[in-house]
């Protein structure tokens, strides 16, 4: 079984609200590579709601915060040639987060939200992403991410 | 006491997650007038962190989109010269979020998010704003609201 992105941060960035493994009350989405994108899947709960039947903004623009800093750690490991286990660690942080939202998203259905690297400049890596939901696009985002300093990334 | 911009919807639109009044499980934020500006204040839960110590930058994304519909609606009624329990409603919906994340947010502060019109254009408000933390400016926020369809808004 594959093992996802946020699966190979260590214990004390594991308490991230949007992707941490050891938040009990957070999100904890998974992230992983599909080819040169990387997908996120996740099932909003019936009290994600906006207006009645749709999907709050504030959780779409978590799920493309969290998935898009995940793909850019993975993708300067790739980058690097390196696994994601291998230290010093390589982790992101949000520098700036860029939501459209296109249609409303049914809360029903189940979201995915596909990311595709931009650019890689240094230290800094841009995100793309589309979240998908019942085959159609309800919105997009862009999210420049930069690397955490090193003091707090092991 | 000073009622919400949030207690003027009206019950079958108070299920935001971000700022419904009757979702048990949401953030419940309110926004209120002070002179030009709307200001919301919110005490960040411990669950709600980022890396140890500072708040996950979703939520902050979460409370400048809910302050933002608040506002729009607050000032599309004031432009309106009208009370904000009036008929017919004006509500917004998100088109678009961006956050500029200018410094980690402390966990243990409470958030104060500053809200300003920019534009009002038809049926469109745009808001800027500012998160502050212990005295400092931590985030910008920029959300252009669109007045949501009539039909959905009563």
């Amino acid at each position: 079984m594959q093992k996802a992105f946020q699966d190979y941060y260590p214990d004390q960035l594991s308490y991230c609200y949007g992707c941490g493994r050891l938040n009990q009350h957070g999100l904890q989405i998974k992230s992983y590579w599909d080819g040169d994108e990387a997908v996120c899947v996740y099932q909003p709960r019936p009290y994600h709601t906006a207006i009645p039947g749709y999907v709050y903004g504030g959780l779409i623009a978590s799920l493309i915060d969290c998935h898009s800093t995940g793909t850019a750690s993975a993708a300067a490991y790739r980058a690097a040639g390196r696994e994601m286990d291998s230290l010093p660690a390589l982790r992101f942080l949000t520098a700036s987060l860029h939501v459209d939202y296109l249609r409303p998203t049914p809360i029903d259905a189940s979201l995915e939200v596909r990311a595709s690297v931009k650019e890689i400049k240094g230290r800094k890596v841009t995100i793309t992403s589309t979240l998908i939901a019942n085959g159609e696009i309800c919105a997009r985002g862009e999210v420049i991410t930069v690397q955490m300093p090193d003091h707090l990334a092991t």
